[in-house]
């Protein structure tokens, strides 16, 4: 029987994460303050993030930075999570390619997700903080930062953008499931969310708008601080457990990556799967290839242009030097709720400037058709996100068809799409449509965010 | 770090199914042939079933049946399934008692249904059969089974009844997902189905009638049988994996189990965790405790009487002697869908009467506070249906916490809740009701059932 899966014991969940930054030839650009343009030190972000979290926000110097033993102790739940071989897929598709992808579906929130939230809400009990707010989207994030912050006794509040409040009611009860308050964004709790909600009372919110809302109640709450899942150093950091744990994984099937893939939305699980790997691209010269699967209606690498930017809609955090389709971007209502950010992480922008990774652009009904193929293939049904990864992963097997190579495929499956069946539902129904973004939308929507450049 | 999942490479999924009839004290009774009441020989059921599927229903010879080698590939992809420490609920109910649960979420179909599936889809494709159909209520067998099916390239014909059909729209999705045609039940399709919709055009369905569908359509289509997916010998014997998997599992951990549990619908899953343990029972002398754990609204264990009686509704199917409320019995609509059966399993009847193991009946909102306690602190919110076991399980080690015994207490995780959300908001909304039987609903309800005894 030929093997499928490669496991490791927990004894084998890594003890540090790696910080890519160390590393990297060019560093990446300071965070500005935004009315000085002056470069932020750790202790400017103390405010609204934990300590721990802001000083790996901008350490550029420790290659190596420990996992406390309590997160790897909450990691065991559910790491190391499996490597999985692809077999039924490459015979689906016909392929010479060996497909391999690492399960992060099975953490307890349905997602990778998870690897950064026990992190943060550990360092935020360590400092005696008694209460953690965030935003979600799609709810990925919220699920797993309600369960992490109930690990560590801590309370947990969730700006839930409106529109999936009320369009995603399963996500909504998995937070409550594990003990969060929700609430729905924009709301009367904060001024962000009052002014918006005062010029329109229909507002359905946004991303953007659910995290003002947050980083408000953070900093104006005593004990209170702000979480968030995507985008920044220290969550591409936490993610690194996924990537190292499939390194060993690979080695006990023999193989090493050609090609490494992951869904883009901030940037979070495509650098947990590629950075471990790309270290050795940027130390050894090897020539793995990194592709990052982003959403044709929200092409922040692959249409978007490297500027500073803010974090969020409403211009609260720091600038951010950024592939960004600028701030005020809005992108279109496709099911891939957590890819629709419109920027990328720092350090992810200065590695795609610097061609240590290439991206591409998936329409909607490519990244369904691919997951529906894999789902019947290997039996698990994909995220919404990771089948953008699928996608990328389809489209570079079948191009090993043509040309007989049998290279090797690496992917990571972020989640599972248990939750997200309405999707597949608007798919089969043949309703579900492609969005792509105009030339025109591009230049105006980044217009605000050239003029911070200039 | 205390260890607390235990893992087994796929090397080591077992070669064969323990078939517990062969080493039973007392064999169960012969199924009954409804007009002529006499025995039935497995010949009799091949216009139903496969081949071996019926040959299997029926020995009382072997005890180990090899599992094709196709079967183990196919179980592969997601077994040997996880053995858990559940140290975190210990501490939460503060028992000395040790608590392990078999995870069979992590399945494709998301419960432990598939391992019968599989096994039914093999056999189905290696006897030239091309279609199978079956009937879903909760939608866990025919998402396991659409699966399966694609993988053996069998169509794959589900009716679903239809107030499941219209309030679970997700499980709908997943088997159309994975390829499935799903018809609500009762359809016009059929016989039984017309008959229903003649008397009441609005009647929304039952597991009975859904059955008697499934089993109209099979019989009268050439190339079709039939599948089931809990109650029948057969497929209780292929569960028996999770156990002989378990019982490998417990050893690495040291232990052996005092008590042994699972939720109880038609005993599939139950069977599966308990068989290999009960085993030792039965030939060497053992003493662990097996629990079945059924739902107070439809308590054929411990309300119902041990009669011959038909496995569906319509009365198409053989008698069969079992714990049964009756086939006429209308369960309350709870949210446990895979737990509303009339009856019990032949050989668990058997066991039951034989003393092998005892029951216990949960309400609906203990079955529920118990999931969310789980859910908090394992971090997997588990099926209804699944919701039960961990309720026995916490009666069992909150004994423990009064008499300070330490307890070894294994049970069966038989599902995730991920498409149950619904069910959640119901619990935490405070809607949630709990049902009972009266006993002039149990009387009146075995009513024709005893007749068929006299």
């Amino acid at each position: 029987m030929k093997q499928k899966k490669f496991l490791l014991p927990e004894s084998e969940i890594p003890t540090a994460w790696l910080n890519i930054q160390a590393i990297m030839p060019n560093k990446p650009l300071p965070f500005l303050h935004p009315a000085t343009k002056q470069p932020l030190k750790s202790q400017d972000l103390y405010p609204i993030f934990c300590k721990a979290c802001s000083d790996q926000e901008l350490n550029q110097k420790d290659v190596w930075i420990p996992i406390p033993e309590k997160v790897r102790e909450e990691y065991a739940s559910y790491r190391c999570t499996p490597l999985v071989r692809a077999y039924e897929l490459e015979k689906a598709l016909g392929t010479p390619a060996h497909i391999y992808f690492k399960n992060e579906s099975v953490s307890p929130a349905g997602s990778h997700k998870l690897n950064s939230a026990l992190a943060q809400a550990y360092y935020a009990h360590e400092e005696g903080i008694t209460n953690l707010t965030t935003e979600t989207g799609a709810g990925q994030w919220g699920g797993a930062l309600s369960y992490a912050t109930k690990k560590f006794g801590i309370d947990c509040a969730v700006y839930m953008v409106k529109v999936s409040y009320e369009q995603k009611p399963y996500r909504r009860s998995i937070m409550q499931t594990f003990g969060a308050a929700i609430t729905p964004s924009p709301s009367m709790s904060t001024r962000a969310g009052k002014d918006i909600l005062t010029k329109n009372p229909n507002d359905k919110g946004s991303l953007g708008c659910a995290i003002s809302e947050a980083i408000e109640l953070a900093v104006t709450t005593p004990g209170c601080k702000y979480a968030l899942g995507s985008v920044l150093n220290h969550v591409c950091l936490h993610q690194t457990v996924i990537g190292l744990e499939a390194e060993k994984q690979m080695a006990l099937a023999g193989e090493y990556p050609d090609i490494v893939i992951g869904c883009f939305g901030g940037g979070s699980n495509f650098s947990g799967i590629s950075f471990p790997f790309m270290r050795h691209n940027i130390l050894e010269g090897k020539k793995t290839r990194f592709i990052a699967a982003e959403p044709a209606s929200c092409p922040k690498l692959t249409k978007g242009k490297f500027l500073y930017d803010f974090g969020d809609e409403a211009g609260k955090t720091p600038l951010l030097p950024m592939f960004t389709l600028g701030h005020d971007f809005k992108p279109s209502s496709i099911h891939a709720g957590g890819l629709r950010y419109h920027g990328a992480g720092v350090i992810l922008s200065q590695l795609m400037k610097d061609g240590f990774m290439e991206a591409v652009d998936i329409d909607q009904l490519e990244s369904f058709e691919s997951g529906v193929l894999f789902a019947r293939s290997e039996g698990i049904i994909p995220a919404p996100e990771s089948c953008h990864a699928i996608a990328a992963t389809i489209r570079e097997a079948l191009k090993c068809k043509e040309t007989g190579e049998a290279k090797t495929i690496l992917f990571n499956l972020s989640g599972h799409g248990f939750v997200d069946m309405s999707a597949y539902d608007s798919y089969f129904s043949g309703e579900m449509q492609n969005y792509s973004v105009t030339d025109e939308d591009l230049v105006r929507f980044r217009e605000s965010t050239e003029a911070l450049n200039r």
